[in-house]
Order: structure tokens, then C-alpha cells, then sequence
């Protein structure tokens, strides 16, 4: 055994890389904006949307969807009253470390019930978690029904959907409404951007930086 | 409803923030270090003090760890046999979400389970996954002992506790071996970072820039 300084003896450092020294190192804080809404309401679309103008804004940015949680992490989970409770507290946990990891984390879930929703918020810090309600009528989800899911829970062969056979707890008071069938999707987007700017999460001048053509620098330590 | 471009009417964008996107912005590749090795052998040190000198060359990581994982997402699971398994499956699909995000992702845990690391492996692609058995003869585990975990276990008040009355089985061909009762610390972690460099997860020159002062800059898009 080596005698100078073995591991065993080295004291635990004081320095530790923290959220904060995180989102210094990308020019912009962090936060989880989630995305809650009747299925068909465009949750989706404006979380790839809103990505890839913060992508080009120069911010790092990660969606957490029904795609990657129910194929991978939530592969175990059905959709039981009991289970869909613990998919949205699992999706709730990774936000947070996400967002402690200092990117802006986009969550697009259904997530129908308030006290999940109220349990996710509760996790980070106030400013943190930003609720967005995806807003749009019924009739015109089902409408749009782009997975035929309305089609099938209407005919009985999908139980207990949301807006369907399963309520959808309308948020009180979501940092953001946005209205899927008034505004366009640009629109709807630039709300949330709007809003991270007027919040402080990301800078407006990151913006213009890139769109004058010059580069963004690491901020210095 | 505005009758020029709903968002029932918006194309899917072809554009999508990729994972290779996201490393672009950050300069550097990603990758699962994943640390696995008896209790106190030394894991989240060497995690700590690799993510302090990987942040000081500008590299954006985060560690998962016992910390942040049981006491959040895995505040659900016990240490049955079922229980650890899900809670190694849970961690290492949060680790794939990160490494596609483009993060550094370090993963300090016992892990004593060759299925359960193999099963991590294969989430991800074959040179993203980078496993570190961080060795240390069981002796020298026990003296250190900093929780006093061991001692419980040798005296009955802990059960099923590895190294004691649980096997750790050893790596087969890790990409990596530390061996923490020969290595100084910061020996353990520049291995690692050679590996890294030596693969093309990070590039030297990263440091070196740092090091001469000079200000990174975000890749051209």
C-alpha cells in the first residue's frame, strides 16, 4: 500500500460541483417546465417545438415524454390508478435531478391530477418549476386524436382515458396558459420562451448573440 | 379558432434536438461511468473528486448516486435481492436519459451484480458505457468502514450486506481497474480521464485551453 496518501486518508474535498456552478458553466439556470393537458392537446409539439428554439438560443435542454419513461425507466408500470400515480412521481424525480444537473428540463405528460402535478412542484425550489397548462377543448382533441386513442376509449376498447372515461383535474393557478386552438405554434411557444426570459432562467441576449452571429463564451471562473 | 396554422394543422418538424446535437453544444461527448465495487472502496470519492477536475475543464457532468436516488426516486425500494435489482435497473435507465442529454454521467454504486451491469450496459451504445471496478481487498473496505456499515453487518445488525454475507462479483473485463488501496487519489482519477480523453469522450486540448486561460467557445453551428 502506498504510504503518501492513500484514498482511504484523503479528506472529503469541500469544493463540490453544485447546481449553481452547473448553470454557470451553460450561461442560463435551470428549471422543469411542465407541460400538463388533455391528450391531443399539443403537449408534444410545442415541448419538440420549444426545444429546438432554445436549442438554437444556445441552452441545453431535455424532454422527458411518454416516449423515453414508458419504454424505459416506466417499462414496468401499467396504467392502474396506483401505477399511472407512481409514473408521474418517477418522471417527477428525474425532472429534479435534471434540473439540479442544470438543464431546462421539458416534461409533456398528461399528468391529470393535481396532487401529482402539486407533488412534482414540491420537489424543487419554487421558482423552479414552472406549470404550463396545455389548454384546448375537448371536442377538438378529439378531433385531432392523431394516435386514434379517443377513437378506441370512446368504442370502449381503451378504459379509463383521460377526458374520456377518467378526469382531467384542470390546473388552478399554472405559471402559463397556453390555448392550442387560438394560437399558433410559434406562439405558443414564444409564451414560455417570454416568460423564461421575463423569469430570468435564460437571458434574452443569448438570443441575439447567436442571431448576430457571435459566439457565446463560457462564462469565466 | 385562428384559421391560418393551428397547431392541429403543424407539421412534425424534421429538425430534432439528437443527442449528437446536444453534444455539439457542449463540446464534448457523453458517456455512463459507471463505478462499481464493495462498500467503501472508495466509489463516490473518486466520483467526487473526477467530477471536480472534469468541471474544471469545462465538461458538463452530473453523478447519480445512493444519495440523490434512494432518497428520490428509489425512496420506494428496500434491499431485498427484487429491490436492489430495480433500483440498479432505475439508475441505469436515468443514466442512459442523461448520456443522451449529453452529460458526463457518473454512477458511483455498489452494484455487485454481474446481470445487473451487463443489463446497464445494454440499455446504452457499446463505447458510451465505461465500466470502472474500483478494487480494494475486503480488508482494507472493513477498516475503512466509514459508516460503521461493516461493523453492523459482521455483528448481525445488518443483513444481507456485500462483502459480509452478500457476494460482490468481480467485473469480468471492465474498461477500467482502480485499485484504491495502491493509487493516490488523484492517480485513480486521471485514469479515468485518460480513458476518456483516449476515447474521444473529451478532448485534451479542452484543458488545455482552460489551463492557458483562453476562453472555450461553443461549437459553430
Amino acid at each position: 500500500m502506498d504510504s503518501k496518501h492513500p484514498i482511504s486518508e484523503v479528506q472529503w474535498q469541500t469544493f463540490e460541483v453544485s447546481k449553481d456552478a452547473r448553470r454557470k458553466i451553460k450561461g442560463h439556470s435551470s428549471a422543469i417546465i411542465w407541460l400538463t393537458g388533455l391528450p391531443a392537446s399539443g403537449k408534444t409539439t410545442i415541448a419538440r417545438e420549444l426545444e429546438k428554439k432554445l436549442y438554437e438560443m444556445g441552452a441545453h435542454t431535455y424532454i422527458l415524454d411518454g416516449d423515453n419513461m414508458r419504454h424505459g425507466l416506466n417499462m414496468d408500470l401499467g396504467f392502474s390508478k396506483d401505477n399511472r400515480k407512481e409514473n408521474i412521481r418517477r418522471i417527477a424525480e428525474v425532472g429534479k435531478l435534471f434540473s439540479d444537473a442544470g438543464i431546462i428540463t421539458i416534461c409533456a405528460f398528461v399528468s391529470p391530477y393535481k396532487d401529482d402535478r402539486e407533488a412534482a412542484r414540491n420537489l424543487v425550489e419554487e421558482s423552479e418549476f414552472i406549470e404550463v397548462y396545455v389548454k384546448c377543448p375537448l371536442d377538438i382533441c378529439m378531433e385531432r386524436d392523431p394516435k386514434s386513442m379517443y377513437k378506441k376509449a370512446v368504442t370502449g376498447k381503451m378504459k379509463a382515458f383521460t377526458g374520456v372515461d377518467d378526469p382531467y383535474e384542470e390546473p388552478d393557478c399554472p405559471e402559463i396558459v397556453i390555448e392550442t386552438d387560438n394560437l399558433h405554434l410559434s406562439a405558443c411557444t414564444d409564451k414560455i420562451i417570454n416568460y423564461l426570459e421575463d423569469n430570468g432562467i435564460i437571458i434574452n441576449s443569448l438570443y441575439s448573440q447567436f442571431a448576430e452571429g457571435i459566439r457565446i463564451h463560457f462564462p469565466e471562473r
